[in-house]
C-alpha cells in the first residue's frame, strides 16, 4: 500500500472529533448508561402500552441535555457519596419527556426527534395519558430522593414549565407580543428545566447556597439560549441533520424572537405578510419562503444567535465560583456549543 | 292569607332534607369553606388564561367528594394542629380537577357536570396544559405540607391513576376484558384517589398505621362503588339530574362492568351487536335504546348495584375500628348514599 491511499478500513478508524456534548459524555459515561438503565427500569408497568410507548421515546435517544446537566453539577460539586445524582437526573429526563409528549397533542408537530412524533404513531389519547405517567413516576423519584429542597426545586421548575406553556398558547398567533414576555414563554418552557436540573446537582453534593444560585443561573441561560438557537433553526436548520421539520413554528403560527426582530423591523406592507400567515394562520406554498427571506433581510436569525451568544456568556461567567476542572471546562464548552451548532 | 295557601316564600322556606353528602358537609362547613379559598388562591397565575379556566372549573363547582374524604378522615381521627388538612384537600382536588381536564381530551365527552366540558370551550390544547399546571401546584401543596409519608401516598396514586387512564384506553372497544381488569381500571382511575384523600387525613392526624390502613380500604372501597355506580347511571340517568350524557360509555366504546355482564350472558345475536356497537364503533340511533333494554334483560344494572353495595359494605367495615362519632357516622352514611342515589 502507498503512502497517501487511504484504505476503506483506514477512513473508518478516524473518529470524528466529538463535540462538547460528546466530550461531557464522555466524562460521565458510567454515569449516563446507569441513568439510561433507571429510565428503562422505571418505564416499566403491567400495562404494556405504557412500556411500548417508553420504548418508542428511550429509541429515540434524543440528547439527554438535562440528565447530563444533573450529572455534570453533581461531580462538578464533587457528589460521591451513593446513587442520587442518577435517580435525579433520570427524573429530570422524565418530566422532560413528559412536557414533550404533551406538547406533541399541542403542536401536532409531525416530526420529534427525526421519527415520526408519539401522537402519530399512537393516537391524541395516548401521550397525554402516558406523560401523566411520567410526571407521575418523575414525582416518585424526588420523593424516593428524599430531600424536601430538591422536591421544592423541581415543583416549581415543574409550575413554571406548565404556565411557560400556557403562556405560549396565549402569546400563538399574537404579533404585539413583547421581547420581554417572549422570553418569559422561554425561560417557563425550557429554561426552568435546565436550571432546576443544574441547581440540584450542587443540592445533593451540600455546597453553599452561592453555589446552587450558580449553577441555577448557569442552567437558566444556557436553557434560554439552548431554545433561542432552536427558533433560529426552525427557519434555517436542515431537515436531514436534525431531524426537525423546518417550517415548523412557522406553520403553528408561534411567535418566535426571530419573527417579533423581523416584524418590528419590517415595512407595512411585511408587517401586512406576517399578519397574514402567523395571526390569521392563512399561508400558501411560497409562503415559508418568503418568511426567511423577511428574516435574512433583517439579520433575524444573527440577531436572535447574537442574543443567545449573550445568554451563554451569562451562564459561563456564573460557573466561576467553581475552581478549575475538566467537568466545569466541559460544561463551559457546551455553552459553546449551543450557539456554534447553528453555524 | 288563608291556610292552606303558601306563598312563594313559604315554599322557598322548606328546605329539602339533605341528603348525606349534605350531611357530611354540614359537619365540616367552616372546613370546606377555608379549603374552597385555597383552592381559588393556589389557581392564581400571572398567566390569564389559567385563572380564566379555573374560574370555569370553580364555578361548574362539583361534589367536592375527595378533599370531603380528607376534611373527613383528618378531624375523625382528632387533627386539630392547624391547616394542613384544608391544603391537602386542596391538593387532592387538584390532582382529581387534573385528570378530568385531561380525562376531556381524551374522552371528548360534551358535557361535564352539567356545562360544556372546558375542552369545547376553550380547545383541545387548553386543558392538558392546564391540567399539567394543576398538577403542579398539587405538588406543590404536598411539598409544602413537608411530610414525605403523604407524598409517598399522594405520588403513588397518582401513578395509579395514569396507570389506570392508559389502561382504560387499552380495554376500550374490548369485550373480552374481564371483570378482573375491568376493576383494575376502576381501582386505578377512580378508586386510588379516594383511597389516598382518606388515608392522609390519619397520617397528619399521626395516628397508627392500622388506622391508615382503615382509611386507606374505606376510600379504596367507596371510590370503586361510586365507579360503578357512575357506569350504571351511565345507562340510566336522567341527564338534567345528573349535568351528565346519557349513553357517553356508550358512544366512546368504553367497556363498563353492566356491558360486561350483558355480553358474557348474551346470545351470539346480542354478541354480535356489542361487537358492531362498541368494539367497531358502528353504532345507529336506535342503538343506545337497544343496549339499554339488553342490560335490562340480563339485570346488568341491578347485578352492577349489587357489586356497588358489596364494595361499599367492605369499606364501612374498615370503619369498625374507629370510636363512634358524627363524622364516622357521616362516612358511613355517604357510602350507602353512593349507592342508593342511583335508584
Amino acid at each position: 500500500m502507498t503512502a497517501g491511499v487511504k484504505t476503506f478500513r483506514d477512513d473508518n478508524a478516524v473518529a470524528p472529533e466529538p463535540d462538547a456534548l460528546g466530550k461531557l459524555l464522555a466524562l460521565l459515561q458510567a454515569d449516563m448508561e446507569a441513568c439510561n438503565r433507571a429510565i428503562v427500569s422505571r418505564m416499566e408497568s403491567p400495562v404494556a402500552l405504557i412500556a411500548q410507548v417508553a420504548a418508542h421515546i428511550v429509541a429515540a435517544g434524543g440528547k439527554r441535555m438535562r440528565p447530563l446537566l444533573t450529572l455534570a453539577a453533581a461531580r462538578m460539586c464533587g457528589y460521591a457519596g451513593g446513587e442520587r445524582h442518577v435517580h435525579l437526573a433520570a427524573c429530570v429526563e422524565f418530566i422532560h419527556t413528559a412536557t414533550l409528549l404533551h406538547d406533541d397533542v399541542v403542536d401536532e408537530s409531525r416530526l420529534r426527534r427525526g421519527n415520526a412524533s408519539a401522537n402519530a404513531v399512537f393516537d391524541n389519547k395516548t401521550p397525554v395519558l402516558v406523560g401523566d405517567f411520567m410526571f407521575a413516576r418523575a414525582f416518585e423519584l424526588m420523593v424516593a430522593d428524599g430531600s424536601l429542597h430538591v422536591l421544592r426545586i423541581l415543583c416549581s421548575a415543574s409550575a413554571t414549565i406548565a404556565e411557560g406553556e400556557v403562556l405560549q398558547l396565549v402569546t400563538q398567533h399574537d404579533l404585539t407580543t413583547t421581547e420581554a414576555r417572549y422570553l418569559d414563554v422561554v425561560r417557563g418552557k425550557t429554561a426552568a428545566l435546565f436550571s432546576a436540573a443544574a441547581q440540584v446537582g450542587a443540592v445533593i453534593a451540600a455546597r453553599p447556597l452561592a453555589e446552587e444560585d450558580a449553577l441555577a443561573t448557569f442552567g437558566m441561560n444556557l436553557g434560554i439560549a439552548f431554545q433561542l438557537v432552536d427558533d433560529a433553526l426552525d427557519y434555517a436548520a436542515d431537515q436531514a441533520v436534525l431531524g426537525k421539520t423546518v417550517g415548523d413554528d412557522f406553520r403553528e403560527g408561534k411567535i418566535t424572537l426571530p419573527v417579533l426582530i423581523a416584524y418590528q423591523a419590517g415595512s407595512a406592507e411585511e408587517r401586512e405578510f406576517w399578519r397574514r400567515t402567523l395571526e390569521e394562520g392563512e399561508q400558501g406554498e411560497a409562503d415559508l419562503a418568503r418568511a426567511m427571506a423577511l428574516l435574512e433581510r433583517h439579520h433575524a436569525i444573527e440577531m436572535t444567535l447574537a442574543r443567545a451568544a449573550d445568554f451563554v456568556r451569562a451562564g459561563q461567567d456564573a460557573l466561576a465560583i467553581f475552581p478549575a476542572s475538566a467537568l466545569r471546562d466541559a460544561l463551559i464548552e457546551v455553552g459553546t456549543y449551543t450557539v456554534n451548532r447553528a453555524h
